[in-house]
């Protein structure tokens, strides 16, 4: 006898006849002899619609009470999914997150998640129930209503699984699983069967959605596997595993763009030790998020710092930029608006050499020009003109032949 | 330095502008100096629309999960309002049943309020805060979500109200107060100033909507004072109250008609003593609300029971008067559906005499035929046909003269 935790997005549950769907494939995995968790997210466009709700009231909002609004999104799809686990003559509970005891921190829209008290899930699991939990939201210390931040239902779903030591947790989506890119710009995009945790990462922090981080680092901490599959069919989705060193023979498992992307770059600054530090602690007092960060030192001995930050940063970045500028004594700030950015991600990379020439090659017979590259260990990404995103795209995932099934999957 | 309690019902926080509405009228009371809670139904018809959604996925959905699904809707409401405090300048804090510690019987649905944790608000009044409570829910002991029954927030109003110490509870709501009689029937029908708790109860079990006979109830009991009035405009309305020695002097106060009524009459019962205890203790049993119930006995000594339910209880009133019958040994039950009530209510019947009479002639007149006649010490119910159940009403309404200011209130 198993455990078995299956997180529903919001697609997945957006109607009735879906709602029932997810029910039955609860029910299967009960009567097959599994304890089953499922997590649920708000039905369909519920959490935008609280939102605009939210918008026609207030221009900014108080934190604590968009979780107090959106968190009702999450409540009204576990409460109907155990009304039709019920109607099929099953036992069902919903739980809030307060209910099962999920307790964060007291960062309001962005809580992390401390504990959870499994010993509720276990007693209702005991009564031979299926337990269906609000994913999304938990409440803090004093009982505060929190959330975890958009899209983290299945940081829910793998927190759960964690604790509850699921193998598997299972994501239903409307998707069948993780391309090697967007399949909306590159229609040879292939699905991948299994990939590992680290690769993931990347993609995932690259703006290839389907999952979020979080969850992702919390699969990888507690070894629960992924399995991200289409909740209208039953064919087999992607794997999200640890790493087997078989995964290392394919060098580029996916690639990916990112489009809303501005490039900022401090020039001349004076290069003394702790400068960087300093710099970007300023930058993160004022919560701007950065990625692509790169030091280049010029001829007079100054420092040149460039990075990237999502346009809705980009306002409050341009204001911090100012103050840097002035307090570090730097010469200019330049501001390069919109940028995009593509990337290939593989393990393999770590073994394999030669991935960072075939993609520069790939680029430049495409004609597009690369304005900055930064690499981690297992990632090459290039910022680029956002009118070359789409054709740089492809020609990164013809070069990789990603396309093809891999030889040794 | 007061405390007021108010209370907004889904047509008063039906949209963003009516929430802003709802919000300076509490600004405006916070302002002027009193601690302010607001006690906040959910917006315009979301409750029917939970209700549909229910009824898309169940026939008989469990209670416990009908609480969890329909207790979301002041939720959403309860952290709009907090918005539109917040965004006017103010300070505000929404809280949850479960937060204000609305602490309730184990009974989904229609659970009772055993006690509130006045504490909590106490603190936020400290912090110069309006707060903002959910209406219509508590959680039982173990954690549960519960709710008090439709239109229950009333009933949370008058509850904080009570333990607040608040001298009045402000009911705002989309009619300007209480009526001698429903103006969509009788366009005379006069709005009353002051009237007593008593005959409001009558009144609301007669079927005079407006206010929840349980939060009367409480009013009563602890002695606050309840402010039914129109949130559109700043008119007054009418003031619910303790009896005083005045109100006497007003014979009838109001006057209604119950439509989707059925009577039952249980002919040839046994009058043993204990009879109709064991009767009606049967059908209660199965949740049947009874009314009206007349008792009488024939030549041949034996007893003819007559009641009402309403139509909602009808089917299984029917299955439940035939296992009477048998277990009774009574020789037939009849059922006359559908069948209307028409009453008037006034505490000054106790000290006059002719309202009967005058009643009952004012029927006569109209050629409205007699079924049967219940009395309480301030009330007389007539059963008639629904069919003269419009005109009945005019020509008592009439005969009173409800619609003229009574000459010492």
């Amino acid at each position: 006898m198993g455990l078995m935790v299956m997180k529903f997005g919001g697609t997945s549950v957006a109607d009735a006849e879906r709602i029932r769907r997810a029910a039955r494939r609860a029910i299967k995995a009960k009567t097959a002899g599994n304890d089953v968790v499922m997590v649920v997210s708000a039905m369909g466009k519920t959490t935008d619609k609280l939102i605009s709700l939210a918008e026609e009231i207030s221009e900014s909002p108080p934190q604590r009470e968009m979780d107090m609004l959106l968190t009702t999104g999450e409540q009204v799809s576990i409460s109907l999914m155990a009304m039709a686990i019920d109607a099929a003559g099953h036992q069902a509970i919903s739980l809030t997150g307060g209910q099962i005891g999920l307790l964060t921190d007291a960062v309001h829209m962005k809580a992390r998640i401390q504990k959870i008290d499994a010993d509720r899930i276990r007693q209702e699991f005991k009564q031979g129930r299926i337990v269906i939990v609000a994913g999304f939201q938990g409440v803090d210390e004093s009982g505060e209503i929190t959330t975890l931040g958009r899209g983290a239902s299945d940081t829910t779903a793998l927190a759960l699984a964690a604790v509850l030591k699921a193998k598997v947790c299972e994501i239903y989506t409307d998707v069948d699983g993780i391309y090697t890119t967007d399949p909306r710009i590159e229609e040879k995009a292939r699905k991948i069967d299994k990939i590992s945790y680290d690769e993931m990462l990347e993609l995932a922090s690259l703006g290839a959605g389907v999952m979020h981080s979080r969850a992702i680092e919390f699969g990888k901490k507690y070894n629960v596997e992924i399995h991200v599959r289409s909740s209208f069919t039953d064919t087999k989705g992607t794997i999200i595993t640890k790493e087997v060193e078989q995964m290392e023979d394919i060098v580029v498992s996916g690639a990916a763009v990112k489009k809303d992307l501005a490039q900022f770059i401090l020039v001349g600054l004076p290069n003394t030790p702790g400068i960087a530090a300093n710099l970007f602690a300023h930058v993160a007092r004022h919560d701007v998020v950065v990625d692509d960060i790169i030091q280049t030192v010029d001829e007079s001995g100054n420092a040149n710092t460039s990075f990237t930050v999502e346009h809705s940063d980009l306002a409050e970045c341009k204001l911090v930029m100012e103050e840097v500028r002035k307090e570090f004594n730097a010469k200019e700030v330049v501001c390069i608006d919109p940028v995009a950015k593509v990337s290939v991600v593989g393990v393999g990379m770590r073994s394999h050499t030669g991935v960072a020439q075939k993609m520069f090659g790939a680029l430049a017979q495409a004609q597009v020009n690369i304005n900055a590259i930064t690499t981690s260990e297992i990632k090459i990404s290039c910022i680029i003109d956002p009118s070359d995103a789409n054709k740089a795209l492809q020609a990164i995932h013809a070069a990789f032949e990603l396309d093809k099934e891999p030889k040794d999957a």
